[in-house]
């Protein structure tokens, strides 16, 4: 049998990225490149009890089929939360559960895209996102991202360059690789701008509840009166990833084709996980809950600096992250950025290579990323070690 | 803001049949339109034993991130239980686990299709997978059923006309929804001949396990020796389709590109429900739950013949059916189909007509398909009374 792929998988090639990470998971590793939550993060003891009393009480709800849109006491519950806490949501608006909010990246490519159609990105940006988007053949653009988030200059410049320009995707919060938060002004000159240009904001915010200092800066999903916003949110860093629930809030008239594709991708999200989603924040102490998360993250982010500090100083620089789960990393000017990450994974020490997260992986870069949550204390201050030994030796 | 939709997106045009349908979940409706399982056949208990223990004793594994492939215990023991039982599965096949059966659908259209290619499908066949693959613009093929699975004569005769055929989509067991068994003689003539052709077979397989009359037959992938099948199974009806979890097991080398598409749209399927699939395959008699499950759908399908032997006889026939949820039944010429389902609904009695299933609703058809695995007893024999009376008033 010979077998004939379609051209968009045909496309996707094999990352130079992912051999060096294959060995990632190995005994003994210490996964500076992974991107879990802390496993002491999860509330275990409400999922157990909320488990428990859904399985007993309205076992049918939680294992028969159900509607595509989601489990209708979390998407009402969501819509007055993020309406009333976070102005996210207008009257023209709906709310999709998706199986993670990986699927909202997925269902809103699906629904707006066709082949060879562009996408606006940061760069660098989330490769998972990235992956999504190039799945459905998209071109991609990357914006360069500054100290207060994404460039305006950069972003208007790519708007005018570019043709059938289907969104812009951000992560203003702690952005996933680079830490950097978009700054209140460039979160309305970003609404106005693509607003202007006719072209929708995809904005993914799976980190904003893990804010550990600084204040909360609003979403661009606020500003939206006009349905220019898809706002992706997720339960995966304040619940639970294993049990893959996200959900899009965003202009009723795309979502309801996003739901159309849906259907025909998994039917609906596991009806069990969403229930517990619900109950979760409706009937338990949910703000103490995130409260907890921060204080988890806050504590486990300056094992991290203090670690920094101490041993990358002065040859290794980092951008300032006030939450999120990542730090990202300067090597100075001669070292060999990709030989660097090579030599930390023949430690044992894996990293994340700036090259990862480029709309074009043969790119040069001079960075990579850590994750801080995955690792226990005594792991982080090892590895930060041994990477400071590195590159001192190569220097 | 003016959206720019896919032209996949806009292909997909409102349904006629979903107007006709969209009261069918209103308090007071005789739902024979459905497709649940009976509630009873859940296995509540080791659910929730299983459940408990598993958020008690390993709550990590059930929560964090997992690998996309799918929880390794579930699918080492999918690979032996399947080989050894259905021989299902050689040293080249792979096993993947999905987002219910639905996402093997999607997942091998993604890694297959360019659009416009062809799909061959059996006409009638199921209404999801054919919007999933019509989500991709597949062009689809039908070939007509005979009362032994589809015509050996009309494949053929496809197999010879039709350009860039991706795959022949098949549900050999109690079709969904004309409740048609292929025989064992054609299931060799269709694995030879797309072999011949060079063309890969989708075999799904979702009711395999819930036959109540007569000999389980060989699945067409049991044949297979040159990696010509893509088989998709389902936990939907023998453990909870609020679950979501399927999995297919087909040629490694397409099932890896599957793997990259699966991660671009959820990561993973949830982790909890595959580990409960797990424990109640290996931990449970398993075999002795399927044959409860058995014996519940030979009773209530016995209802069914019943009410229908009363009151469908002589003017509405149907198919027989060993297996599965669905009887499909054909009304007199000269009795508008349509017409008929839509006096049901008026009368609070849902069927799905005919032409829901076919790859163009356009086609004339004078059958209707009832489900009898949702309604209880009584609504069942309510339900075909009343269509009995409406048939009655039509001729």
């Amino acid at each position: 049998m010979v077998y004939q792929f379609s051209e968009r998988v045909k496309s996707l090639k094999p990352s130079a990225i992912r051999e060096i990470l294959k060995n990632s998971s190995a005994p003994g590793i210490i996964p500076l490149s992974a991107g879990n939550p802390a496993p002491d993060a999860f509330p275990y003891d409400d999922i157990r009890e909320i488990s428990k009393s859904l399985l007993e009480d309205t076992p049918v709800e939680a294992l028969q089929y159900s509607v595509t849109e989601g489990y209708p006491p979390l998407r009402e519950h969501l819509r007055k939360y993020m309406g009333e806490k976070h102005h996210v949501g207008t009257e023209a608006d709906q709310v999709l559960i998706t199986s993670g909010a990986q699927q909202v990246m997925d269902l809103l490519t699906k629904t707006l895209l066709n082949e060879g159609d562009t996408v606006l990105c940061e760069a660098p940006s989330f490769i998972g996102s990235l992956n999504t988007f190039r799945s459905y053949r998209a071109k991609l653009r990357g914006i360069p991202m500054e100290p207060d988030g994404v460039s305006i200059e950069g972003l208007r410049q790519a708007l005018e360059e570019e043709k059938n320009i289907k969104y812009f995707y951000t992560i203003p919060n702690f952005q996933n690789p680079s830490g950097i938060t978009m700054s209140l002004e460039k979160r309305r000159q970003v609404y106005e701008l693509c607003r202007d240009y006719n072209v929708l904001i995809l904005e993914d915010n799976p980190y904003g509840d893990l804010r550990f200092s600084g204040e909360d800066l609003p979403s661009i999903k606020s500003f939206d009166k006009e349905g220019v916003v898809m706002y992706a949110g997720s339960f995966s860093k304040v619940i639970s990833p294993g049990m893959r629930v996200g959900y899009a809030i965003g202009p009723q008239e795309v979502v309801q084709k996003m739901v159309v594709c849906k259907q025909g991708e998994d039917v609906h999200s596991n009806i069990w996980a969403q229930i517990v989603c619900h109950r979760i924040m409706s009937q338990r102490d949910y703000e103490a809950h995130l409260g907890r998360l921060r204080e988890i993250y806050r504590r486990k982010s300056s094992v991290l600096k203090q670690a920094m500090e101490e041993h990358f100083k002065p040859l290794i620089t980092w951008n300032e992250f006030e939450g999120g789960l990542f730090a990202w990393c300067t090597l100075p000017e001669g070292v060999d950025m990709l030989d660097f990450v090579k030599r930390g994974t023949e430690r044992k020490v894996c990293v994340v290579p700036g090259t990862a997260f480029l709309t074009d992986e043969s790119e040069a870069c001079q960075a990579f990323r850590i994750n801080f949550s995955t690792p226990t204390d005594e792991q982080l201050r090892e590895g930060i070690r041994i990477l400071g030994e590195i590159v001192r030796e190569m220097v």
